[in-house]
C-alpha cells in the first residue's frame, strides 16, 4: 500500500514521499525497506536514526533528524496527534495476527443443544457443554471448555485450555488467553470449632462485559451466590486474580499477578500495577492508582496513585521509601543524638 | 420446605412463622418472597431490613429490626448458634450447585488397566492413565488428566484442565479447580562451575489428604526424593504455589497467589494470607497467621501473628508501618534536632 | 550395581567396600540398605548418623562420623567434589524418572503437514498445528498443544496442558510443565481519550534456548514486534510471568511466582528469587541476584544483591529492616529527644 494511503487510512499527516509502497511494519531494530516503523521514545532516538524503516509513525510535534548515512533513502514521516493508537491500527493492518479459519474440527465435542453462531472456528478437542450459546464469529483455538449454560457474545476469542465454567456470561469481543479461567469456586470456607473447614457452595455466576481481556492463566472466580462482575473494557494480565464477589467497573486495568480479594469494588479506569494486591470487601476509587507491589486492606480514594504495602499516597511514599533505604543510619545518628543531648544534659 | 422443617434441619431456632414455604437461598440484596437469606454483618443492617428475603439466618444474639415497609410480610429469623455454618448448610440444600449426571464421555481415554469406582462422571476428553484408581462418585470434567499411577479415594473432583502427574496420591473428598497441578517438577536445579544447571531429577511424590482443595491454577510439586505432603482439611487458593517437600499439617489455609518454597513446613491450622511468602526451610508454627504480601525467611512461632517483609510480630508492625509513612518527616525532623543540637552545644 | 563401578560413574573417591550392591536412591530419613544417600547439610548431621542408607554421597571434606548403632554394616562414603553433581547423576541412574514410550496416541491431532522427529511419545489429546517440526525424542504428554507453526529442536517435553502458540522457536532439551503457556498475547494496549483501550496486536514471537525449562503455568508472552528471547539454560518456577519483549540471557534463574514486566532485560546468570517484580524496561545486570518479594523500577548492576521493594543493596537492606521493626520506637524515641531538647533550650 501506498504510504499516501496508509496515512489518510490512519488519519496522520504525511511528511514526505506518499509514493513509497510499505509492505509491513516492525521494530526501529528490525525495520527494512518498505517497513513502517514507530518512535515516540526520545530516549531511542538513536534507534530512530539508525533505522531501516521506509516510514515512521510518529508525534505532532516529533522533532525531524538526519538518519544515519547509508541507510537508504530519506525517511518518510506520518505525523499523528494519536501517534500509538495510529500505529496500532497499522500493525493490525500490515502485520495481521494469524487467525484460524471457520469451521468445526472433527474431534470437537459440542452438546447437541448448544448454538453457535455464524463463521466460527471450533479447534481440535474443544469442548463445549450443554445448552451454551455463542455469538457470530467466535475463534474458539484447541482445548477450549465451556461447562453448560454459558453465554457469549459475539467474536469470543477462547485460546488453547481457556475455561469458562457453568452459567457464565460473556459479551461481545471477550479475549481469554491460555489457560485462563472463568467461573471458579471462590475461596469460601467457614471455619468449625474443631479447626476444619465447611466448604460455601459457590453458587453465583460470572458477569464479563464487552472487550474484556483476560490475559493467560488469569482466574475470576464465580460469585458465592451472586456475580463476580467484570465490566466492559476491562483488561487483565496474566496470572492475576480476581476473587469471588468483585465487581470492577468499566476499563480498570490489572498488570500481571495482581490479585484482588473477595467482593473487592474497582472504579472505572483504576489501574493496579505487577503484583499489586487488594484485601476484601475494599473499594478502590475510579483512576487511582496502585504502583507494583504495593497492597491495600483499606479504601483508596479515586483518582489518585498509592504505593507501599500497606499503601498510601504516592508522593508521600517515595520520600519514605527514600529516607528507608537510610534506616540504619537515621537509627544510628538517632543514638548519637541522645548521647550528645545526655551530655549537654550534664553540663 | 416449610421454614419449620428447615430449622430443624439446620439446628436452629425459628421466631416467626413456620409455615413459610422456603424455595430458595439468596444474598440479603437479590432474595426475593420464599428465599431465605443469611445476616452476620452488623455494618450490612441497612441492607437486611430493605431485603426481600422471606427469613434470615443470624446468630443467637442478632438484633431484631424492623423490616422496611411495603417489603412484604414480617421476616422470620432462623437462629444458629453457627450460623454462618447453618447458612452454607441451606445453601447446599436451596441452591444445590450444578453436578453433571453419572456416566463416561465416549470421548474419554481410560488406560484398560485404570479401575474407577461406581457412579463416576468422566467427561469429554479426560484422560486417564495407566494403573490408576478412583474410588466412588468420583467427578472429572473434560480434560481433566491422571498421569499413571495415581490413586484417589472417594468424591474425587476434577475441573477442567487439572492435571495429576504420575503417582499422586489423593484421599477422600479433594477437589482440584480448573488448571490445578499436581505433582509438577520440583525447582531442583544445581549450579555448575560454568553458569549452567543440572537438573536435580524430581522423583518423589505429592500426597493429599481427605477434603484438601486446590483451587484454580494452584501448583504443588512433587517432592524430589520423598513425598510432598498436604494434610487433610487444607485450603489452598488461585495461583499458590507449594514447593518440592512442603509438609503442610492439617487444615492449613493458602490464600491466593501464596508461595511456599521448597521444604517448609506448616503446622496446623496455619493461616497465610493472599501473596505471602515463606521462604525455603521454613517452619510455620500450628495456628500461625501471616498477614497478606508478608513474606518470611525464617521459622515462625504457633499461634502469633506476623507481618512484614520480612515479617515480624503484627502489632508491633503496625506501629512501624504507621511510623514508616511519616517517614520523610522523620527524617528531616531528626535533621532539624542535630541542627538545633549544635546550636546549642555552640552556646 | 556395586558401589566401586558407580563411584567410577560418578567420579567419586569410594572410602567403604566397594562390592555393596547399591539398588536405589533415597533421601536419608527414607533410606533402606541398599540406598545410596546424600548428605550435604551440615545440619542434618543427626539424620545422616541415623540413615538406613549403605552409602552417602558426601564432599571431599566432609567430616566422618559414626552410624548410630545397630542400623546395620558400616556406611561407605562416595566422596565427590561436586556432591550436588554427583547425587544428581546417581538419582538419574538408580531412580529414572518415568518416562512413556515412542509412540502416537490414536487419539492425537496431528496436522498432516507436521513433522515429527524419529521415537517421539505423542500422547492423548495432543494437539499439533499446520507445519510444526518437533525434532528427536520429543515426549508430549496428554493435552499439550502446539499451535502452527511451532519449531522445537530434539528431546522436547511437554506436560499435559502445556501450550506453545503460533511461530514460537524452541531449542534442544526445553522442558514445560503442566499448564506453562509459552507465545499469549503480551499485555500492549494504549488508552484512548475517553478511557478505553485500544489492543496492540500482538504479532512477534518466542525463541527459546536449549536447556530452558518452563515450570506449572508459567507465562512467557509472545513479543509485540520481535521476539520475546529466553536465552539457553534459563529456568524459570511455577507462575511466574515474563511479559512481551524481554531478553533473557543464559543461565537466568526465577523462582516462583516472579513477574517480569516488559522489554525486561535479564543478564545471564541472574536470580530473582520468589515474588521478586521487575518494572518494564529495566535492566538487571548479570549476576545479579534479587531476594524474594524484592522489586526494581530501577536497573541492577551485575554481581550484587539486592533487596527490597523498591529494592537497594542487601546489606544495607538488611540494617534497615532490623531498623524497621524498631521503627514504633524510633518514633517515640525521636519526640522524647525532642521534648528533652526543648526542655534544655528553655534553661
Amino acid at each position: 500500500m501506498r504510504l499516501g494511503e496508509l496515512a489518510r487510512l490512519l488519519d496522520c499527516r504525511c511528511d514526505g514521499d506518499e509514493g513509497i509502497e510499505i509492505t509491513g511494519f516492525a521494530s526501529l531494530e528490525a525495520a527494512g525497506p518498505g517497513d513502517l516503523s514507530y518512535w515516540a521514545d526520545r530516549r531511542r532516538a538513536a534507534q530512530a536514526a539508525e533505522t531501516g524503516a521506509s516510514a515512521l509513525i510518529v508525534g505532532m510535534d516529533a522533532p525531524v533528524f538526519a538518519r544515519a548515512e547509508d541507510l537508504g533513502p530519506p525517511l518518510a514521516w506520518l505525523r499523528s496527534g494519536e501517534p500509538a493508537l495510529a500505529a496500532a491500527a497499522a500493525i493490525e493492518r500490515l502485520r495481521p495476527a494469524w487467525r484460524p479459519m471457520p469451521g468445526i474440527h472433527p474431534s470437537a465435542s459440542i452438546h447437541p443443544t448448544a448454538v453457535l453462531g455464524p463463521r466460527c472456528h471450533v479447534g481440535a478437542f474443544v469442548a463445549i457443554g450443554e445448552g451454551c450459546r455463542i455469538g457470530a464469529d467466535a475463534v474458539l483455538h484447541p482445548h477450549a471448555v465451556l461447562y453448560p449454560d454459558v453465554m457469549a457474545g459475539d467474536r469470543l476469542l477462547l485460546h488453547a485450555h481457556a475455561v469458562v465454567r457453568e452459567g457464565s456470561r460473556l459479551g461481545d469481543d471477550v479475549i481469554l488467553q491460555p489457560g485462563a479461567v472463568v467461573g471458579g469456586d471462590g475461596f469460601g470456607f467457614v471455619r468449625r470449632g474443631d479447626g476444619t473447614h465447611a466448604k460455601v457452595p459457590q453458587v453465583g455466576t460470572v458477569q464479563i462485559g464487552d472487550r474484556v481481556e483476560l490475559q493467560a492463566n488469569a482466574c475470576v472466580d464465580r460469585g458465592s451466590l451472586d456475580a463476580t462482575r467484570i465490566g466492559a473494557g476491562c483488561k487483565v494480565d496474566n496470572l492475576s486474580q480476581i476473587a469471588h464477589n468483585c465487581h470492577l467497573e468499566e476499563n480498570v486495568v490489572l498488570c500481571a499477578q495482581v490479585g484482588l480479594a473477595g467482593s473487592t469494588e474497582v472504579g472505572a479506569g483504576a489501574l493496579l500495577a505487577g503484583q499489586a494486591g487488594v484485601a476484601g470487601h475494599c473499594k478502590i476509587g475510579a483512576g487511582a492508582i496502585v504502583t507494583a507491589q504495593s497492597g491495600t486492606h483499606g479504601d483508596l480514594e479515586p483518582g489518585k496513585m498509592y504505593s507501599g504495602s500497606p499503601a498510601f499516597d504516592h508522593a508521600q511514599w517515595l520520600r519514605a521509601t527514600a529516607a528507608f533505604s537510610r534506616l540504619g543510619d537515621l537509627q544510628r545518628e538517632l543514638r548519637e543524638l541522645r548521647q550528645a543531648l545526655k551530655k549537654l544534659e550534664r553540663r
